[in-house]
Order: structure tokens, then sequence, then C-alpha cells
């Protein structure tokens, strides 16, 4: 950055580069951990109908709290969960880091601290950044990526972090922690227990959602990115007390959802039944990669979400080089040795296990 | 807040409510500054349509920097001030509330500070909790609200802060500042000066995206919620150097424009000069304002925005519940003695003249 405008940016974002997945113009992505499903013609048209409703009065700000989408919301992760939501107990922004970064102002923040387990989500540092939290990463994981509960807990109390975020499924390794696991860690802190479960609907685990009853510091996070195929349309919400709910609309920006993007999500929770079938594909695929790449020999991380780590390897980046010259651009998440590949649909995961295929043969040893 | 959630709330939120106009199920709403005239037939179908051809990938994440939305800003905002812009000094997000925040994210933050000119935008000081940096307001506006330019420059070189937030014309006031007296502010201080020009294209005043050249600390933010009719949309964009762009994208949230959001403002955009027109007819309205209530007597801030400060009154609030009784809200920005309202369609602003006159026979000498 030229002139006077270095010194003028924060200290802390100096010589830093924007987050995002290295993005390559190839005919298979499997890096953003995307549903490979596209909308159903059904819900295409839905949603093209309330817009364009929606659109008419486009010259008045939309609904500050977005009840209608809240209601949507609480009875689908109701129905999901099985535990009964009211839209008091929900609360929605543009995509799960904002309801992230909501959390983080209202319960973070400068002279604070966010605790969390690494290797996670890795907009976890960056949102504390932007929040002036201090981010504490607590290396608490097993050979296998799997929460080390007795560690984990020490690593609260010890911290004693206004915040723990608990990313359930995991993203960048795939693995879950049930629920008596999470009943553990919010008895060992005083602060807010976040449990990101962004990739829940592809997992095995009962939901954090089932824990809320009694429990006023604990937050459950979700998206409609993944599952629900919904990544273009930046919905992410979350369930816990309302006071959590009260707290957020602190530091909301006023209408910080728009009237199509409120409208949208709703057409997208009316067809959910119909999205949520892919997820069962995905599985699939996912399972795939899992039992090809062990009978390969490779080092596999189980995985309850829509996507799969793998290695170990000794030059992780020329595999992943390797792979991408052969048309599929899978995601170095920084881990060495490891690569993560997103299910895709069967053609695309195909494409994938052909392409890796190929690379491991032609590097041989040296990966 | 009950339990335990009071105490981990941040301290300086307790006790706060949620910022927003208080709303009423009234015939007319004159409270948020909307503009009243709908979006055109033409319009809502090219939205529709933009956005059923989007929907169909809806599965996969929106273009992280929102390329085609940015161009399309650019040639507008070229075209409206006659300064060439290119995408690269373009940014955009979900409204101007956004914009604003990610730039004190990026540039202000914990110890650092932000200085406005009081009564100004009241989200300014909320975005400054948010973000963790210290609001200063520094009251030197004369009795008819115009910025005193000497003590303003003073108050500036005083607290050498990392921002100032001049907002031109400023809500609630309606007032104005030249270029001139913004290229001195720019002198005087050695931070970003934002010039937030939210009602630009109801003023008189010449932007000061006329000044950014050779001004690289110099921005100019704006919003498709007022003139563009589009408040349902929440889109908000700014104009600075390159540099101050490129700080951005390291704060923002990924992927934070939805697929939907940057197609709806796209058609917006396409039918600028339509929606533009209505504009007129807005100006027309204040005008009326402003003479009606100048020949009863009352007094009337000048306007270059879509609304009128007008007062003043012994009970501001006992003059607000009377014309709302009469189906007209308008807003209590609280000023004592004064009250804003927005310029409507010709029939809303009789009515709200109308409720006025009768609100003031009734009160009498008590208002």
């Amino acid at each position: 950055m030229s002139g006077g405008l270095d010194e003028l940016l924060r200290a802390d974002l100096r010589g830093r580069s924007p987050y995002g997945a290295p993005q390559a113009d190839v005919p298979v992505r499997l890096n953003t951990n995307e549903n490979p499903h596209p909308p159903s013609a059904a819900l295409v048209d839905d949603l093209a109908r309330s817009v364009a409703a929606a659109a008419a009065s486009m010259n008045r700000y939309p609904d500050r709290d977005a009840e209608a989408l809240r209601d949507d919301l609480a009875a689908y992760l109701g129905r999901a969960t099985g535990v009964a939501l009211t839209r008091a107990q929900v609360w929605a922004a543009n995509g799960s880091n904002e309801v992230l970064q909501q959390l983080l102002q209202a319960f973070g923040g400068p002279g604070r601290t966010a605790l969390g387990f690494g290797p996670t989500y890795s907009m976890y540092p960056l949102l504390c950044v932007g929040t002036g939290t201090t981010w504490l990463d607590a290396r608490v994981r097993d050979e296998r990526f799997g929460l080390d509960l007795d560690r984990a807990e020490a690593a609260v109390r010890e911290a004693d972090p206004a915040l723990v975020l608990l990313c359930s499924p995991n993203n960048p390794t795939g693995t879950a922690v049930p629920p008596d696991a999470v009943a553990r860690l919010y008895d060992a802190t005083r602060g807010l227990l976040v449990v990101d479960e962004a990739y829940a609907e592809f997992g095995r685990a009962r939901s954090a959602v089932g824990l809320l009853e009694g429990r006023p510091r604990l937050v459950v996070s979700r998206t409609m990115s993944k599952a629900f195929a919904f990544a273009g349309g930046r919905l992410g919400y979350l369930a816990a007390a309302p006071e959590v709910v009260d707290a957020l609309q602190l530091v909301r920006l006023p209408y910080h959802l728009s009237v199509v993007g409120q409208e949208a999500a709703r057409a997208a929770l009316r067809h959910a039944d119909d999205t949520l079938a892919s997820v069962d594909d995905v599985r699939r695929q996912r399972e795939r990669i899992v039992a090809t790449l062990r009978e390969r020999g490779l080092d596999v991380v189980d995985s309850d979400s829509n996507f799969v780590l793998f290695g170990r390897f000794a030059d992780s980046a020329k595999v992943w080089q390797a792979v991408l010259e052969r048309g599929v651009l899978v995601r170095d998440v920084g881990l060495p040795g490891w690569l993560r590949v997103t299910a895709g649909t069967a053609e695309e995961t195909t494409a994938f296990l052909d392409a890796l295929e190929a690379a491991l043969d032609l590097l041989g040893d040296s990966a």
C-alpha cells in the first residue's frame, strides 16, 4: 500500500492478504465446500416470483427484525432437530460469518478473548481481528484431529475466555463433537459457548440445539450455504436464548438483511425437503472418497461434513498443483501434509479421484 | 437481560436499546427518509429475470469481489459526477452502514478515534462502539446547523483522529458542505476523511468525488437506499483510492454480497435514469414543506436532502405525538425542539402539512 495509507491502516492488518480460497478457472472446483447440486427449477421459480413481489416495494426498508424469515428458520431447525423453537430464539444475518461477527461485537471485542481449537475454521482469527477480540488457539486435538476433551476443558478453564468457538463438524478436519462433550465444555466455561454447525446436516452427531434448554450461554450457529445449496444467498442463522438474540440487536447494522435476501431465503426454506434430499448423495460421494483414498493407502480423517481431509504428503503443495493441472481444484488449508476436497457430484468426485490417482502415480515417492 | 448474560455483554452495550426508528402502523410514514416512489414495472421485471437467472447457480458462492457490480457503480457515479472512475476505486457492501463499519474496522478500532460533527447521523457512534473505535463529537455547527469551518478545522487538528466522518448533506439537519470546505478539512487531518453523501442526489452541492484525484486519504460514501429508491436492496458503496479499497478487502467478510443482492443492484442501476427522475418530484415536495412551514412561522433548516428539519417547539415530543395521531409518522431525532420529516409523494406531503397544521392549531402556544 502506497503513500501514507499503509501507516493509517491498523497495525495488525498491515502486510496481510484478503481472506479467500485461491480460485482457478478449471472444470471441477472442489475447494469451498459448496453443495454441487443446483437448486430445483421449482425453487428458482418460487424464488423469482417471491423476489418480484417484494421488489415492488423496494423503495422501503426491509423488515428490520426479519420476523417472517426467523419464523421459517425456527420451524425448519425445530423439525430438523426435534426441538421446539420460536422466532425469539433465532437470529439471522448475511452468512454465518456475520452472525459470528455480531456475537464477537456483543460479547467479545477489545480486552476480551475468544478461544477455539485449531486447526479450525480459518475465519475465526480474522473475525477476532475485525472486532478487536484477542484470539486464543488451544491446540488440544489428537492425531486424528478429534478433540481431546480433558485438555479442551483445561484450556477453557485456564483461559476463561468471553467466547468459546467450537466448530462441529470441524472445518477443515470434518470431525464432530457429540452433545455430551458440548455439555462438558459448556460447564467448563463462564463465557458464551458457540457451536458452529455449518456442516451439521452432513453429519451423524446430534445437534447441540437439543442442549439449549437451561443453557442460556449456549449458541448454535448454522448456515444455508452448505446443505441448503444456498451459498449464493448468504444466509446464516443461530439458535440461542432470547436474551442472546436481544443482545445481537444492539450491534447488528439496522436493516442488515435485504428484502431480496429475506425473500430468497424464505423461498429456499419452502423447498427444504427437496433440497436436503441431495445431502444423501453428497454423503455417498464423501464415503466413496474416504474408502477409495484409504484403499490407495492414504491417511484419511473420518468426516461428518461434505469434505474430506486427506494426506499425508511429503509435499502437499506439489500434490495440490498436480491435481490442479488435471483440472480439479482442491484446497490447501495450510496444514502441512494434508489437503481438503469437497464431495462433489458423482462425476466431479470421479474426476477428482482420477486426477489424484494420476498425480500420485506421477509424483511417486516424492508425494 | 436475565441471568449471567448481562454480565457477559460488553459493558458499553448494557442497558442500551437497539438502534432503529420507532415504527407505527399509520397511513403516512415519513420517518426514515425513504424515496416514496416505488420502482417502475420495467425495473421490477428486469430484477426478477436477473435474479431468476442467477438463482440457478445459487449453490455456488457469489463473486467475492462483486466485479461486475463495481463496474456498474463506477460507471453510474462517473456519469453523475463527471469524474472518470474505475472498479478499482469503488467498493460495495450491504448498505452504507456496512461500508462505514468496514472503514472503521480497517482504519479505526481499538485505541483509535473517529471524529464527527454533531448533530449528525446517529449510527456513527454506534458503529464506533461495534468496532471498538472511540467516538468524538465535535460540536462546531452554527445555529442553523451549518459547519463552522474554522472551528471544525481546529477540532480536527486538536483531536488528530484516525477518521473524520463528515455527513454531507447532513442527517438529520439537511445541511451540505461544499467541496472547497471538504478540501480544507482534508488538509486539516492526517487521517481518513470520509464524506458520507447518502443524500447527495437531492442536493445542490457538487460531490466530493471531484476531489478524489491526488487525495489518497479521501473517501466518498454513497447509498442506493435514498435517491435510487432501493432501501430494501441494501446497497452502499464508496469511491476512494484503490489502496483504500484494497484495505477494506482485509476486513470485509468473504462473500459479503449475495448473488441476489448483486444482481438486484445491477438491475436497479440499469434503470437509474428512470428512477432518478423521481428525485425532482421529491425535491419539489421538500421545497413545498420548507415554504409552507416558513409561512406558518416555523423555523426551518435549509435542506439539500430529501427531508426537512423544522421547529422549534417548546415540546417537540408532544407535536410528534399529535401529528402521529393524525396518521403521519415523522421522526424525533433527539434534538430538543426539532422534528424531521421526509419529503413524500405530493399526497403524503399534503397529509403531513394538514396533520401538522391541525396539531399546531390544537396545541396552540404550548407547542
